[in-house]
């Protein structure tokens, strides 16, 4: 069979959008494999299982096109069967509180991502907008052992910088940030200094390339030749293996998540986190990636713009396969 | 009226109890008009409002001998009726996880000290058993600004040396460590150094001497003379005001609460604190102090090794008074 983009596993790192049946649709029809999908930002466990038990009744209302993925092979039996394989995860610690027990809770309730923070400090580590970065906390090493042991993937976006090294040194499997850029693309305090990328490759870790305005080099208004561009650079700083896809797309959401995913409970002061606007409004997407099917789009247009069909299609989804494989 | 031990206000700053009848008796034939009684160390919002639950229940069935104290005029009300008044306490921010409004929901429960941290990190600071600290984060600056605007008194014992200088500096009132002791008395992790006391003294914060036996010279076999030593030595260097009793007097609990109080549900490993016989026991109290009454030989102590008589009464109580009436 020809290797193209539709007969390809293709992986969306992560999306954090109010789902519903035409958002499911438009992933199947424009052959997305499997997206990440994100559960909780600030909740607590019983509010996190509540999200579990909202995705089963989504899964069940779904089910013609959904596949809850908790193994790689699930990811391959839903491109067999032209479903989208979802797979659960966390953008924080928050669900687990300081009881390392409920690692393993969540893992069997099919949590296959967690974050160690969220922007803030949590008890396993620090988050990128503290001042100060306390890294990888008593409790955070041994709940990446607990991780390891299970199978669960670290996923070290919105962590400090310091927390993702010691993260990186610390976790006997290879790490994943999910979903941000190189800073070389854009100072952004979510993106990734060229150190901890190298680290990170280093040690097999992964980086999920994100279409997030606010970690794009002129944030709405970035062209898909720049986007193409930093691929092609980041390829040279740390080889084509350890990169794919973390999309960070937001849809169908009103104004008011946008806050409570900067301000949570935990302030009340207003946080308008990276938006220098001071706006309380989800940032515009670029024009080339406002939905998940769009993905395509930009496998096209790395092609035209200088890199390897091969390379392409491996960032577009086999990246993210062969690093889930080695876990799940 | 004569200026004696007995129709003085006595306070102890910390106990944590498995609490019954007779120690409640204890206390209040012992002279004791106040303790500041520990709720929770580990538990999560809910079990925390549970521990509460509990209390409520404990003052109905005690009501001839305790008061549940929310404002400083309860306690000259307790001291009046020959009562013990119960202020409550949390040694750990865990109850309030991330959710700012929690603060001021516990403090209508009568809640009215927190500690920031209990040994490990929080989102709200560094923990002194941690190797890094990373003093006060984001979200603890702003909890430190809700106790201030509520008057709960946040309490520094068990946070990290960072944590304790930020919060001292970042409190717009006189801060706490409860219970604890100088670092030149016992190289204790616990412990606090010189110069961390000396700016809680500088901004009227306030530190309660613990009887605890790992933050004592020679542990369980301290003796009452090297005890009046350290106050005397404490005297001359933040002065008398700022010096109380917080006595971390943990009677009547089996074993396994003090496992609890080192391991939470944190670690699947054991961790034995500060413990070097590698004991999952109770350490042995000091001969002289076994239970709460057992403050009045202490100062009968102090007056025998050369402390003023003034001075003892202040800190086996008029201090702690004063310093909470600054607060509620």
């Amino acid at each position: 069979m020809e290797k193209n983009y539709e007969n390809q596993i293709i992986i969306d790192g992560l999306e954090y959008c109010n789902w519903n049946r035409e958002q499911f649709e438009d992933l199947r029809n424009g052959g997305i494999t499997a997206v990440h999908a994100t559960l909780v930002y600030w909740e607590n466990t019983e509010e996190s299982f509540k999200r579990i038990e909202e995705w089963k009744k989504r899964f069940k209302e779904n089910k013609d096109i959904l596949i809850h993925a908790k193994t790689s092979e699930d990811i391959l039996e839903a491109k067999k069967n032209n479903k989208v394989a979802i797979l659960f995860g966390f953008q924080n610690s928050a669900p687990i509180a300081n009881d390392i027990y409920l690692v393993e809770k969540f893992f069997l309730e099919g949590l296959r991502f967690m974050q160690l923070t969220y922007n803030n400090q949590t008890p396993l580590g620090g988050g990128c907008f503290e001042l100060k970065d306390s890294g990888l906390s008593r409790f955070g090493k041994q709940v990446i052992e607990e991780m390891n042991r299970l199978g669960m993937i670290v996923d070290l976006s919105h962590a400090g910088r310091q927390t993702c090294l010691d993260a990186i040194n610390h976790s006997n499997k290879p790490v994943a940030i999910s979903h941000a850029n190189p800073k070389f693309f854009h100072q952004s305090i979510r993106n990734i200094d060229n150190d901890v990328l190298i680290e990170l490759s280093k040690k097999n870790g992964f980086i999920g390339l994100s279409l997030y305005p606010y970690h794009l080099k002129n944030k709405g208004d970035c062209s898909i030749e720049d986007f193409c561009l930093m691929v092609k650079e980041l390829i040279n700083l740390i080889g084509v293996d350890h990169i794919g896809i973390g999309s960070d797309l937001c849809n169908n959401w009103p104004d008011e998540v946008v806050m409570w995913m900067r301000n949570g409970k935990w302030s009340k002061k207003i946080d308008y986190g990276e938006s220098d606007s001071k706006s309380p409004k989800w940032p515009e997407q670029p024009s080339w990636f406002k939905k998940g099917s769009d993905l395509k789009g930009l496998f096209e247009a790395m092609i035209k713009n200088g890199i390897d069909e091969n390379q392409a299609l491996q960032i577009m989804g086999t990246n993210w396969y062969n690093f889930l494989k080695n876990h799940f």
